[in-house]
């Protein structure tokens, strides 16, 4: 047993539920292994009342992709465990992924059956990729729909990301770059700054004034190293005093001031007038303190600059997973057709065969329905937005879209929908989905 | 910007907010960096309803503790974004943590206040821990806390944890050892399987039904592969037809049949009698779909043999994070005496001073209290248990339990809590938590 808190290696081939492996070695063994098959990853629904989801994760999906791969340490666990037999082992030694990959661009939104991923290849090269494939997409995914909210609710006033504390360290890292692509403008995690770009800030917390014998000993100690343009944390003893003590401090050009805690929207309005009275016209306030895109929408009706939001985004505001499925729609047979295939299991039932998708939008490109062909690719209108974008091609990426450009395309795709996608009020999805044969 | 899905080197150093290391610079400067401090993390509250938590991520975070040092990779990254000035980019560089840790033994139950780590270093070298230790606490807690109702629930009857695809990938590795720790049998995930020792186990999911021409040949495969003792997955098609034949496919020696849809105790009990018609009478039922503590306390009432937990088991059963919070609670003030602190914010006060614990209990060993001293340890009336343990001395990790060790310490801790702890209604923590001075 080693102890260590990331992979040894690069691989993140044991990111894997056992019995993908199992499956495998019976599949091997009685020949299907080698059956052409599709694999499409979609949500039965949208968390309860929400009104879109956004497609996020595809991009750290293709970066797992291609460290997917069983090295001596990885066969040796599986081989001392008894996991799988040596022809498995064996097959594992060479496994690389060498089919086609479709998917929803990332940052795109999606709906009830939406097939944001399409997987096709042989049965035994998909199959192993069921819980990488779900574990990225069902938690980026459900953070970015979190998120979109959220943002969508502080319309033009900027969202900061500082959730780390609250999930997992390397789930963090995921959430800042997966808020960052719902229009999230900053995060708190300094990793996310590192590996993906997104855009870091921060200042202090409460520990900084408290270790201090008093708060204007801490102000003056943040101005004279940051400089009057820093943000002041000013409610941990009181806020009116420390409000004044900031401007005294900084002068009127004092960047900005957070709030905590209390009622926010009255502190707000309070500290606005107490800043403008002071002359600190342009400096700005920011909110921080559990909030939600709830929160953020009864907060829009007052003086804020700002929204620190982490709880509530890093657990998906109430749904901290998209709940998104991977499931075998079509296969060859053993005539060498492609069949499709679903389960009759009562209450989840599937719909077999491969799925193409398209956005129907009207004539001023508003979104109308999600469109979703089986077998073949549904008829667009002269409106519509074709949504599968090839991802992967004979193994190899073809997809490169940078975090940017997957946040620019969430605008875009977000800005397409009818505008009841923003009410915050739970509801059905904003548009149908609709399937054709 | 680099494309990898793990950190390219074993630091955990930048899993942190930016204003720690902003705080760090500012109190460099200014020379309070280097005054004692006590930080504590603790929770406020229980998750709305439960009677008790479970620590856990303690092993995890001493793994972590000793990987966190900023290497040029890191210092780098800081440096080109300005993140912190040269003074502070140096002091970084030597970074190694070298005070004094406490902590709540990892599988220990906890309440409201409980000081579940104690960290008493200098300011600088405790600020900066603030991100990683809440991290990985305020998740691994969430999980353990879950699992640990899910396992009394369940009595002596097995939980298996196959959650890994609901969440993000590293946070499914982190789910499947708390869950382990807090009662879980097994779990699906490899790299827990590798990483940590946890025994994993799985046979088949729908795919490998449907990717064969029909049942009968899938069943036949798993069963020549895996021998009779295998557990076949029945729902796929018709549940009565697909008993009927994994019994005439293994024989009555079969291990185990697997239903994963439908009302879960009805068709336990119809296919209980079907397999003991059979004269299958030793197979084992094992039923799985999005399965909570409600729900196999419900299924106790049937015959089944064994739960598998997904979704709810990694999202923490509704409380997806602990909601542990991390603070400055005592340092040396200008005359180098430790003086107790605590910000005044209107809803989020906090209790200055270095805090102790015990547990309090009856002559029968019953805990009664969780008894927290300020300051100074509380009085054990004979029959207690102090609580905190040391985990670093003097920067060294010497607390070194094993997985298995903490799964047992759970065990008896959980075992010690008088009975109401284990109803499943919402209600109050199962002891109150009394403050002495």
């Amino acid at each position: 047993m080693t102890q260590v808190t990331t992979p040894a290696g690069a691989s993140t081939a044991l990111l894997t539920d056992h019995y993908e492996l199992t499956m495998l070695s019976a599949a091997l063994r009685d020949g299907t292994a080698e059956r052409r098959s599709v694999f499409e990853a979609f949500g039965r629904r949208l968390p309860d009342g929400r009104r879109y989801g956004v497609v996020a994760g595809t991009g750290r999906l293709l970066d797992a992709l291609q460290q997917f791969r069983f090295a001596d340490a990885e066969l040796n666990f599986l081989r001392e465990h008894k996991v799988v037999d040596d022809p498995t082992l064996a097959w594992l030694a060479s496994y690389e992924f060498t089919g086609d990959i479709w998917g929803y661009a990332e940052g795109e939104v999606y709906f009830p059956g939406s097939p944001m991923l399409v997987v096709e290849s042989t049965f035994a090269e998909a199959v192993v990729l069921e819980t990488l494939v779900l574990s990225i997409l069902n938690h980026d995914t459900a953070i970015a729909s979190a998120a979109s909210r959220m943002t969508a609710a502080a319309e033009d006033r900027p969202c900061i990301e500082m959730g780390s504390r609250r999930t997992h360290e390397e789930a963090a890292v995921a959430a800042a770059r997966a808020a960052y692509i719902a229009g999230f403008s900053t995060t708190s995690n300094l990793e996310a700054g590192r590996r993906y770009g997104v855009p870091t800030t921060g200042t202090a917390a409460h520990a900084f004034t408290l270790l201090h014998d008093d708060e204007r000993t801490a102000f003056q100690s943040q101005v004279d190293t940051f400089g009057p343009s820093t943000t002041l944390l000013v409610d941990t003893y009181d806020v009116p005093n420390a409000v004044k003590l900031a401007v005294e401090i900084a002068g009127t050009e004092l960047g900005g001031v957070r709030l905590d805690s209390g009622d926010l929207l009255q502190q707000a309005r309070e500290v606005r007038e107490q800043l403008d009275s002071l002359g600190a016209t342009a400096t700005k306030i920011v909110v921080t303190s559990d909030l939600d895109e709830f929160a953020i929408a009864a907060l829009q009706a007052g003086p804020v600059d700002g929204y620190g939001v982490g709880t509530q985004l890093v657990t998906g505001s109430g749904a901290p997973t998209a709940g998104l499925v991977y499931k075998l729609v079509s296969r060859e047979d053993s005539a060498g057709e492609l069949q499709g295939v679903a389960k009759k299991s009562k209450d989840k039932t599937s719909i077999g065969g491969r799925k193409f998708a398209l956005r129907r939008r009207d004539p001023q490109g508003i979104a109308e329905a999600e469109v979703i062909g089986i077998g073949t690719p549904p008829t667009d209108d002269g409106d519509d937005r074709s949504l599968l974008v090839p991802l992967v091609e004979h193994g190899e990426r073809v997809f490169t879209a940078s975090l940017d450009d997957a946040r620019k395309h969430h605008g875009t795709s977000r800005g397409e929908l009818p505008p009841t996608a923003r009410q915050m009020s739970r509801g059905e999805p904003v548009i149908p989905t609709i399937y054709e044969q």
